[in-house]
């Protein structure tokens, strides 16, 4: 877990304000929810992996003592988002959609871009089955990494019907179903021979195996269109494959967007998802930028009424950790945190001093003052190791004649100017 | 702990960005802090009290069965802020002035304006002796609540080092001190009798206690020139409460604010307050909204080098309680979260419904589409229990004619007009 200096927040305060200003305009709206929610909110949601990386909080007071407990840090905004629906159902519209910005906490062995402190930009809609809902979902994450300058970003989709489908028509039985698709999440990392492996190791029948994955191999090569055509001739009569072939369809027709791919080996790791399934790659980063897909079954487990929803979630570091590599930032990123800094010229002075930089602070501007009397030279010394732009010096003469002379600290030029025109001139060179 | 949905979050937002901007416009900069901290960073900082509120996190892994914990909740942001400092003091300027705004937690019992999770806005000048720094302090807050509108707030000041002076002129022996000062930091909730009771209960001369009450109620009714003055003369030569004088009698001079008030019983919990330390008061909160102090010994004890500190800590939940009791939030914040909602005529038609929400998005719009096809007054009706303002229909003659529908949901107004006039419209009642 790390601590952000300024340099860092103001990095992911660029990023994080993109993102609310996209989902914002989609109509999405602000949650928050506790970092500590009870344990047995959490337990059972991702996995028994998952249950391994949970931080657990001591009870407190004189329970302490046995050791047990209770609370749990968060591990993701969507188990908290479904507790939020199923409890506050009536004081929230409908067609609820949410966006979430906070930290996420998981017992994880760091690397690059993974931490066990990071932050989840979720965005969710709540309420429709509508294929309308994952469109807008892809459109809203297509259009924040678009405004983050990323242009080389492909959203893969499948649909986990359609997943069952193809297991159906490959000849893998409905009770290998589930191991089959724990396995087929690690394609990405270990490629087909592996996953057949371990298939046979997980008694899989071989051929169906081989059967499935030469299909993944062929729609590599295919664009959606054809990937549709396939994919309904290799399932045939399946209904549940059928209908999501149909749902994804729909989504690609009302996304419209160029950079959504058909990926039919897409399975994420998550239990809860019941429909389509995204993630967001790009080719210089191994783990995956975002991910989601529909939950309709989640809500349910909280409350007595099933409600559908769907969501993506934005990994805030993976974002970071490319944007830094590729040196994306904009460069005003690195500017001083003030626009000038007050100097003060004896003990006798200081409030002179701080009634100038009061002034100027009133007329919107940024304003350090050196905050003790010192020798001038070290005050301008301090000035530009902080890099800030201009210096303010009210010297006996100046402060006789209500002048104020400002040195401007990039070309070292200095005038003596009445005070009345000093915030005007640093505004100038903004 | 809470779940904070839209509409508190826009409540939240609205305090949060002005301590922001009040802060950056004195050149503070932002610092974040991981939630979780090594438990013993926290243990032995808060006082015996304190120290019973950390939450504790279980070790993971093997150790989990063990029931020993090894982290701990972050407790408060100044002990983190101290902590880093001492461990990345080469990254920093030599005067680091820092704003950090996060969530803290204490396994306290819950009260108005108490929560187990609660938002501190601290606000902390590292590195300088000065007493300009407490200055600076002073106005910054004063500015963050008078632009919240707050105008019957008062800064209760005093001096670690002139209770020192009092408590000696007083007569209470130096082993006596500190338990005198814990008694003291009660005065507020239980009176100058009670106060008096638990002295001589902790074998504090209660002739001692009885002279040191009577200062209180004398300086009750003078302002802070007399308060300087008597308290000069109650002192006499005892240096260190000279020195406090002298210091305190500066930050008055150099603040130059009208809210601003000795306190001399002000005493404050926390043990590593060195020198000045302050509180904010309304008249409605029985609690403050606001504390703070110097604390020149902190630092140290992370690193190798004493470094001076001053910090003040408002208290976001405290705010905002009498913020909603007064009703001091902008209208706005009523506003719905989106300018116009785009209905959808029918399933063959929803693609040119998302395109035309696209296109008031890019006209800087916040958009919502119905997510469904179904009856035009359901859609009405989610419309308007939602506020939405405007209501945009495509019905078939109004594509047939490149038109819309545009209702104004106010007014019941509606009108057909071209498409292109549809986002200037809507930006007029906007």
């Amino acid at each position: 877990m790390r601590d952000f200096l300024p340099a860092d927040i103001r990095k992911r305060e660029y990023v994080i304000n993109i993102v609310k200003e996209v989902y914002e305009s989609y109509g999405f709206e602000p949650l928050e929810t506790p970092a500590v929610e009870n344990l047995e909110t959490l337990t059972g949601k991702y996995g028994e992996e998952g249950n391994q990386l949970i931080y657990k909080i001591l009870k407190r007071g004189e329970h302490a003592k046995t050791g047990e407990a209770d609370l749990a840090l968060r591990y993701d905004l969507t188990v908290p988002l479904a507790r939020v629906v199923a409890n506050h159902k009536n004081d929230l519209p409908k067609f609820f959609k949410r966006f979430q910005i906070q930290p996420v906490w998981r017992a994880d062995r760091p690397a690059r871009g993974r931490y066990r402190e990071f932050y989840q930009c979720d965005v969710d809609a709540i309420g429709s089955k509508s294929m309308v809902v994952e469109a807008e979902l892809c459109s809203a994450v297509t259009e924040v990494l678009q405004k983050l300058s990323f242009n080389d970003f492909i959203i893969r989709i499948n649909h986990r019907e359609i997943l069952r489908g193809m297991l159906d028509a490959s000849g893998i039985t409905e009770e290998k179903q589930n191991d089959a698709l724990v396995t087929l999440d690690k394609l990405d990392k270990i490629g087909k021979e592996a996953v057949l492996k371990e298939f046979v190791g997980r008694e899989i029948n071989e051929d169906a195996g081989i059967k499935l994955l030469d299909l993944f191999t062929m729609l590599e090569t295919v664009g959606n269109k054809d990937a549709l055509s396939f994919l309904g001739k290799f399932i045939g009569g399946n209904e549940t494959g059928k209908k999501g072939l149909n749902e994804l369809s729909s989504i690609l027709e009302f996304a419209n967007l160029e950079n959504i791919k058909i990926d039919a080996s897409l399975a994420r790791g998550l239990s809860y998802y019941t429909g389509a399934i995204m993630e967001i790659n790009v080719p210089d980063l191994a783990g995956s930028l975002a991910g989601g897909g529909r939950y309709d079954g989640l809500i349910g487990m909280f409350g007595k009424e099933q409600i559908p929803a769907c969501g993506f979630s934005l990994g805030l570091e993976r974002i970071l950790v490319v944007m830094e590599e590729r040196g994306m930032f904009p460069a005003e990123l690195q500017n001083a945190s003030a626009d000038v800094l007050v100097t003060v010229w004896n003990e006798e002075t200081i409030s002179e001093s701080l009634e100038l930089a009061m002034d100027l602070r009133a007329q919107g501007l940024r304003v350090l003052i050196y905050p003790e009397a010192d020798k001038l030279g070290k005050q301008f010394k301090y000035a530009s190791s902080i890099n800030v732009p201009f210096v303010a010096i009210l010297g006996d003469e100046e402060r006789a004649k209500g002048l104020v002379a400002l040195k401007n600290m990039q070309t070292g030029e200095q005038k003596t100017i009445s005070r009345n025109e000093v915030a005007e001139t640093i505004k100038i060179h903004k």
